[in-house]
């Protein structure tokens, strides 16, 4: 399932032995494997969400354009963290900014880059996903790929978009092991087609609900009637509350195990995973919708989490960023002559908005079935039993 | 369940014969009694939502010193809509300001006040939700109620909030039968105890989930542990979505009568309700929560409606209006000496979101469940089937 | 200069004698006459405010298609107050909706339709401006034309947008005394062309800087090589602070009477006009810009406030709403078919928001100039002298 | 004037030879010597910002407890740029928060840290500015000094809080030569007392108006019948705009000289500092203001800048970030229990306000006069000519 490799040599820090494993295999729409047992996404365990269908991945690539790569950081006993990007379109994204809005759910958070993508309503950066304290490398990084791009010479500004939650229960986050070639790599290495999901990227070290958390992604196509629009969501879950999967209120009877031993249900459950935790959402659609419209769908992705039972409790950071990839609502950089870009009108964005509702929801899903048990130093987070919720849904 | 009571003899439009049904019966916290029937509130049916207890009464009135009053207005057979009144306390609202907060989920709506609100972190006069075309009308009264209260006889400036949701699928909305006396009516008969629920006041007319909707309330207490606060939620909902029933599909296998037949569900059943739809929600607590804080806890009022499966269409305006009762939070008017305020940190804030949450979602299905159906030339609206609703949930 | 006119009868309200005074005679870019002596505008004075020329009439109606209308309502030695009205095209709004945001500065204020026009990003509405204890009657007088317009006789939802300040210094502002058929006159008579500036409409009654103050309007016309477009400003002016005039601290030597004698300048000055006050301003602009960027526009109204000396108090309601004439900018009426647009982009902003900057800064000043002085039983204002001014500004 | 001193060696860097000029010496409230010549702050100029006194120094460092530090970097012919802290009391801030808030003026920059701050109402971290570029440098140096600081041995999430202007007219921005070093030393270095103004730290290499900007601070005092609080402000000029100084429209007749010849005014003057341009603010006080306030008051920051004759400017990134020092409003890490906070109620701030306009206005003018010209191979921003700016005021 993973490619150990080792990182090219880095002569600056020679002293420091560390790997990074990237993921290069991954869960085509099929179910992963791992160590001879199969892990499912949603739709493989028959879960329908909602009333629309999901793209051909039901993935975020499924909107034409965008790329996703992960940086997998497990190093020693006590690393367990990584990186996600996320690209709008394959191109130069500074030249050529995508439509893009951030919908801030509950701040306790430290995504760097939300006020001038608002200001501006464009996104001109990789969107990064990374650890709570790595969000100033990461930072870095994209400035400093930014500046690297051909054609971006003379650029001096740059507005970094870097999110982030808070993997300090399995990772020796203090440790402050995110490098700015873990990033530069997760951009790099970023790629349209299927996408890696559970703990992976960004979602190494994170934890949903008591138990391991991670990447997911899902996406709904809407009918041609309305538009025929896809929209994909990627989440980077470490969120806390009360689990329900497709309405079934799993948290009931299936708790994860806890450090301090087996006790049944108890309110002290609920505060667990909410310490630090956080949600990150990105949305992307190719519906040609302006920054105004985008912020309003991201807004839908936040809300979607409360049909898996967040507490959006306060110490959770919810953000949600969304872009549109239509080359109509692309902004060239300095551009400042008048210019016609069809965009679709406000009063037909509800069923986008049901779309970005139904696949956030299935994100969270994905997440959780396809994370895999991560153990460290630090702290345990567990797998969530597979056979344990088919059997909760199947009543 | 209502008592018919003509309205006092106004001079100036004698002409026009109309009725003011003041609803005075009122569900006690046991079942509603309709034609024989009974219809029950979500605990009736056994429903459990969430982990925390609900409060003696199960309703906004939980919190202590909250009021609530009604003006159902049914007219002819043109028209069905109302009033809801929530008073913050007993006293004078003007003179003794409440910390309070608006937030935002979507605002296609026409709630007025709350710009001042979010700016000064204070309500200062009861709180009132009617139909769409009736704000300036509610404002009017509200403003003309605060001018008249004893004490009040040098204020110059009122910052009026009202809310609404748009009942044009069964009351003649353009007709614009709201008066002031309507208005006042709901402020002055504002009472402590049982709340009416369902086709009253300000949800006599509204459509939620393409069923009869309505006013529905819902409270819960917090352990002692966790400071023993009471959170309680009233909200006037008229807005659609795929219901969702304690985590029940229920919109899978239960769709409203259609006025254009029976046809099986459709993505069409999906729009019906969103048009121009909403949700208002008020949500009180006697915690001492300052302003930043309740504008948390009423984003939490916001997200709780997914978990019933709200759509959060364009068309809808969905707002929460959150305030604290706690002595220790008031303003006083024109003060300005330094001022010792004991206020919860926000770090303790988390068990208050998730009772914003639990009770906003088990508020509307007692708003759905308490419904009557609502007949008028305009349209129907049927309530929802109990024993079809429990036959599902027994599933 | 101003014609008096008697109210047609109104029945239910026959023992009420009063006078609508309808401003008709108008500034037309040369100076105001009162009694025998002329009243100037800025640039009769020579003023020269920032870089950018002024447009034809120097007034928002230098914006195609913009209308205003005022009504004023003098009646006996109480009431001291007025409407006015500012159309954003000649046709029906409600259907042909121009894309509209709105800038905060300070929300103690009531301004009624902001949250949806921010959401929506378009003004369906007149623009109504009056006193604060007012606004529901305006909504209400709003909505009632709205749904009487041709082609809106299946509207059910309309957001009226209607800002004040307050005027309770001069007026009896607790009288309720502007009625729905004032603000429906101040609709219909509003016209293009010269604009009627300082004690009329909703300036009748208003106080800025001690001064009297009242309505003020002036635009800038881009060089043709920055787009050729143009900014109208319009303020009803009621604010506080200390009185800058092009860059003269005016404030320092010629201070307004005061009822309690003629004390030399001292801090309690300052606070005299802002308790209630307020600074409400539109703006006006042909160029294309979406909602997000007419955002930016209102906030450098909001800014330029700052230049003429405003202290922007706790209790000065100041708010900027700005939309676009642009026909691409328009949004028909449930409008769900991609479109295309030609928009600005918003690197070519800079230019108009350096002129909404000059233009808010000479609508204060043309305010203030052109305010005649108001005397009534509830205070006077007196209106600034002109003579002391040109001196001042000499040196 | 200013200590040339070797940074220490950096093994892993030591092919590359560079300075760190740390300013030691600083204007104690008289004037700067430069070369002989004397350059004076506003009020050795006579100026008269308003019309409350200033405090000790006239600068934020009047607010007790609040310090300040700069690392001033210059390198060869191509760098010269910085970095300055400003931390809000001599303890732990991550232990002990300020009350906090920040106001959005125009975010074309990339403040981060901004939305915690609002969602929480705290600030945690020293605050640092820098250059465009090196934010993510700078929040990786914060984060990195909170965790060293002792007792934050347990923290796992730190929110930096970093502003920037974009100093590339003078400095080699795309370089990236601001390290984590030179980030420690600005906040280890940052003391009490009198602040260093003009090109330094993170003014090294900004520009206002054409001419060379820098840091400047300010600060009032009000009457102890007004409460007698101190409100201090510290900013980073690097904007541009119509220059004027204490109503005088220096603009007119005093142009920076341009690369491309000596023009006289023209319209593109106005142009040339924009582009990439911006203001940060920081805002003291003592006062114990609540994070709502702070806002406020922060915002009254922003639009003090108008009265220097700011444009405002597409490409200016204007924030301005307020906090109380007042150890009423201190949030303890991770409390819980409610606890009494002594606060300024919000009808006593308006003299506060006030106050943060008058502070800004005369911050502004102190980084320009403080300002000496600086040179490097990238451009040249000449020091605002003291004698033609005394000659202008005298006019």
């Amino acid at each position: 399932m993973t490619t150990d490799q080792k990182k090219p040599g880095r002569s600056q820090r020679p002293q420091r032995l560390f790997w990074v494993i990237c993921v290069s295999a991954i869960s085509t729409g099929s179910a992963l494997i791992v160590g001879g047992q199969t892990r499912p996404r949603a739709r493989d365990l028959g879960i329908v969400v909602g009333v629309y269908p999901s793209g051909a991945r039901d993935a975020i690539t499924d909107v034409d354009g965008v790329r996703v790569g992960h940086t997998t950081i497990v190093e020693g006993d006590r690393v367990r963290t990584g990186v996600t990007a996320i690209l709008p379109h394959g191109g130069n994204v500074f030249q050529d900014k995508v439509a893009g809005a951030v919908f801030v759910g509950n701040a306790f958070g430290k995504l760097a880059g939300s006020t001038q993508v608002n200001e501006l309503g464009t996104i001109e950066t990789p969107i990064v996903l990374t650890n709570t304290l790595s969000v100033g490398t990461a930072m870095d990084a994209v400035v400093r790929y930014t500046l690297a791009q051909p054609g971006n010479e003379q650029v001096r500004s740059v507005n970094a978009l870097v999110g982030e939650t808070n993997d300090g229960g399995l990772n020796d986050i203090r440790g402050l092991h995110v490098t700015r070639e873990h990033v530069m790599h997760a951009i790099t290495s970023a790629a349209s087609g299927a996408v890696a999901e559970g703990s992976v990227g960004a979602g190494t070290g994170t934890i949903n609900y008591g138990w391991k958390g991670g990447i997911g992604t899902a996406s709904r196509k809407l009918p041609s009637e309305r538009g025929g629009y896809t929209v994909g969501v990627l989440t980077q879950t470490n969120f806390g509350g009360n689990l329900t999967i497709a309405g079934v209120p799993i948290f009931r009877t299936l708790q994860p195990p806890r450090a301090r031993g087996g006790a049944p249900f108890a309110l002290a459950d609920l505060d667990r995973a909410s310490g630090d935790g956080s949600c990150m959402l990105v949305v992307a659609t190719d519906a040609p919708l302006d920054a105004r419209d985008l912020r309003r769908l991201a807004a839908r992705a936040i809300f979607g989490l409360a049909r898996t039972g967040s507490s959006y409790s306060n110490g959770s950071g919810d953000f949600a960023i969304a872009f549109s990839t239509s080359p109509e609502m692309r902004a060239r950089f300095n551009e400042t002559a008048a210019r016609a870009h069809t965009t679709l009108p406000t009063d037909a964005t509800s069923p986008l908005f049901e779309a970005a509702l139904e696949a956030t929801e299935e994100a969270v899903y994905n997440a959780l079935f396809q994370a895999t048990t991560v153990r460290s130093a630090i702290g345990t987070a567990e797998a969530i039993p597979i056979d344990r919720v088919r059997e909760l849904l199947k009543k």
